[in-house]
């Protein structure tokens, strides 16, 4: 099992461990609040209907802040913002985030709303307004209700606690149908650190674009360049590695505080710098995963794990191109061991490779050998495909290469959920 | 109406004439064998189950041939033949199809299969293997029932008739809802030259690739190098532009056999070979809206129309982008004129183009002006998404580059059809 689920909520802290995770330990029910020195909270305040909507994750003391951002050109103001705090200042103390609402194409009124809202949450927790990183996730084009949204600030600081992390989770959601949050620590040679995670997606908010956010915590004493290198390092092994429908959305953001409360300190090329990079990278994966294991519609998680590519490139090319295939998805969720679909996805790939000289693997059980030589029986393929995790290896045999990727399949719902809900 | 339903059948003739086509005449129920020289059958060998299944066209004399084929690298063993006599034979004679099985993934032993029912089907016409075509479309990865073809060549060659290029239309067809084949006269300074055409696709082979294939004659007199850059010309600008769900098949092929029956000269160079690629342009065009239109599972037909790029790459980088996007597929299947997706794809693709700085049309009518000011009531937005033709403008404002792209919406039905059917 991936997850655990507990009072209609998901800890990402079960899986089994990875090698990599050795000296990692997840915590059940971490959030963002496990990190000593943060607290979050989660509240209505009218932007959606009756369900949580803002949330604030607060330092008690200046953190070192990173940050990696949507690569669409239709930018929501948020992104641009953040962005922005995340270049040039020094420190940053809290970040505030809405769900129901994307605050994207509206134009120098929608910029107004976001600076405005960003300066009244400033003002009330006395921190600059550099300090503040703000997100947005929701529907597309239409104009934030500021004066809600400055009322639920209030509301939010007032009930800003040390366990407030899985209410903050519960607050980014938008179709997502289960709260994402995890933790672990991780042992370095002189002492423990935490890393704390709260994320949403890949469903749709109500009723439009596939975003995914992430807001990560740890009380590493780490400097912002390389907290900034750890995370990007870690974002493109996980959350830059899940797709749903291959629809890059305009808010996707992933942001990283770093306190120093534990006195621990993680500086580059050092072997903890090494440990910490592999936590954070195990924590984000588990993340991931939970995304795409709930995709619109999703009824089965998928891995794509591409092996002995002659380089990275036209590794995640063959990986992306699985991945993304409907018809590949299609055939997951009718349970139809149908590898022609597979070989088909890696040949229109830019990979190089001879398709003839492939092997693939379901559930690392050979499946096509090379030369197309089927060598699982059809009853045993379609058995792996009924469970709810699935893994395709490809296997290029052309080097040293690999890509691993998480998708779901498509379903009947994931068009039913993007063309039946109303502007 | 983009065509007309006789019999069940649909003859690509009726669409109202493009200004392009003014020397161009289309003729209702015009096909591969309205081309004088030309004979055509389809018929039922046992591949599919009850339907036709076995295609062949035959010109009474030789003729110079083009082709074009798929860039997918898992390439079938027709592919890889006809490939090879189109770049190296000097003249052709024939076009062997057969629809239920791809003969592709199939290895040595799929090679091997092809170039015997090649042979026997050459021998049989007193051709040579080099001057006769072979095409496939179907399931992947099962190998032909060899001995079921060739019988099914015999049956063919006995039906082969001059007003056989509807049952041949027939016979290539998968899970197109519609047997596709147009033809047209083109005046030229001297006389007139017809090109004819059967084609089939996006549908989905029970249970597979969407594969597209289309198959023309012409009695113009024209050189094989001339014939292969008229015809690469067009399909660049018809069957290249559509997409239905993002794959490209192992199977898809476009060949083009010219008789020289008209005696009309159609050289490089000159205003009648701009007239006869007009004329090539037109019916390529009206063939690949058809196949469009016919996607799996679709409920209209989508033209996404890019105006005033920078240039022509990023012109096309944005139609391919809005007609791939499965969240504006699902809008407009949904008739939810949500322009936020359209923008959400914009920014995804390789263009440089500020999207606030954009306009965007619905069937000519302004939709949203340049920073997002949105200036259609929601309720005629809706009533123009509810018909069966709908028509996207994007215009860049930026250049002078233009694109066209054709797609269909993306409905619960592509999902079942692609998920329910077993190999």
């Amino acid at each position: 099992m991936l997850t655990d689920q507990k009072n209609g909520q998901t800890s990402i802290c079960s899986d089994t461990a990875s090698p990599y995770e050795t000296a990692v330990g997840f915590l059940p029910n971490g959030s963002v609040t496990t990190v000593p020195g943060f607290r979050a909270a989660g509240v209505y305040c009218g932007i959606k209907r009756r369900k949580k909507d803002l949330a604030l994750i607060l330092s008690d003391c200046d953190c070192a802040a990173a940050g990696t951002f949507t690569q669409n050109r239709s930018k929501a103001a948020c992104v641009t913002i953040s962005q922005h705090i995340i270049a040039h200042s020094p420190s940053c103390r809290a970040i505030l985030v809405n769900s129901g609402n994307a605050n994207a194409c509206t134009a120098t009124q929608g910029m107004d709303d976001a600076l405005s809202i960003r300066h009244y949450c400033s003002r009330k927790l006395g921190i600059s307004d550099s300090q503040l990183l703000i997100s947005s996730t929701g529907i597309i084009g239409k104009l934030l209700p500021v004066g809600k949204v400055l009322s639920g600030i209030d509301l939010c600081i007032e009930a800003l606690s040390t366990d407030g992390g899985t209410a903050a989770a519960e607050a980014i959601r938008t179709t997502d149908t289960k709260a994402k949050f995890g933790a672990c620590t991780v042992r370095l040679s002189q002492s423990t650190v935490t890393i704390g995670a709260i994320c949403k997606g890949s469903g749709m908010i109500m009723p439009n674009m596939a975003t995914m956010l992430a807001f990560l915590t740890t009380d590493a004493c780490i400097d912002k360049n390389t907290l900034q290198t750890a995370l990007s390092g870690a974002v493109n092994l996980s959350f830059n590695r899940i797709t749903v429908d291959g629809e890059t959305s305009t808010n996707d953001m992933v942001l990283m505080l770093a306190n120093g409360k534990s006195g621990v300190s993680v500086t580059e090329h050092t072997p903890d710098y090494a440990l910490f990079c592999s936590a954070l990278q195990a924590l984000c994966i588990r993340l991931a995963k939970s995304i795409a294991a709930d995709g619109e519609g999703a009824t089965k998680l998928i891995t794509v794990n591409v092996k002995n590519a002659p380089n990275q490139q036209q590794a995640d090319a063959v990986g992306r191109s699985i991945a993304n295939s409907l018809l590949v998805k299609t055939a997951l969720y009718g349970q139809d061991p149908n590898w022609g679909r597979i070989f088909s996805a890696l040949g229109n790939s830019a990979c190089q490779v001879d398709p003839q000289t492939v092997t693939v693997y379901l559930n690392s059980i050979p499946f096509v050998k090379p030369m197309f030589r089927v060598c699982l029986e059809e009853v045993q393929a379609r058995r792996i495909l009924t469970e709810p995790q699935v893994t395709i290896t490809v296997d290029l045999h052309q080097g040293t290469s690999s890509s691993t990727w998480w998708t779901c399949d498509l379903t009947e719902r994931y068009v039913h959920l993007n063309s039946s809900y109303c502007t």
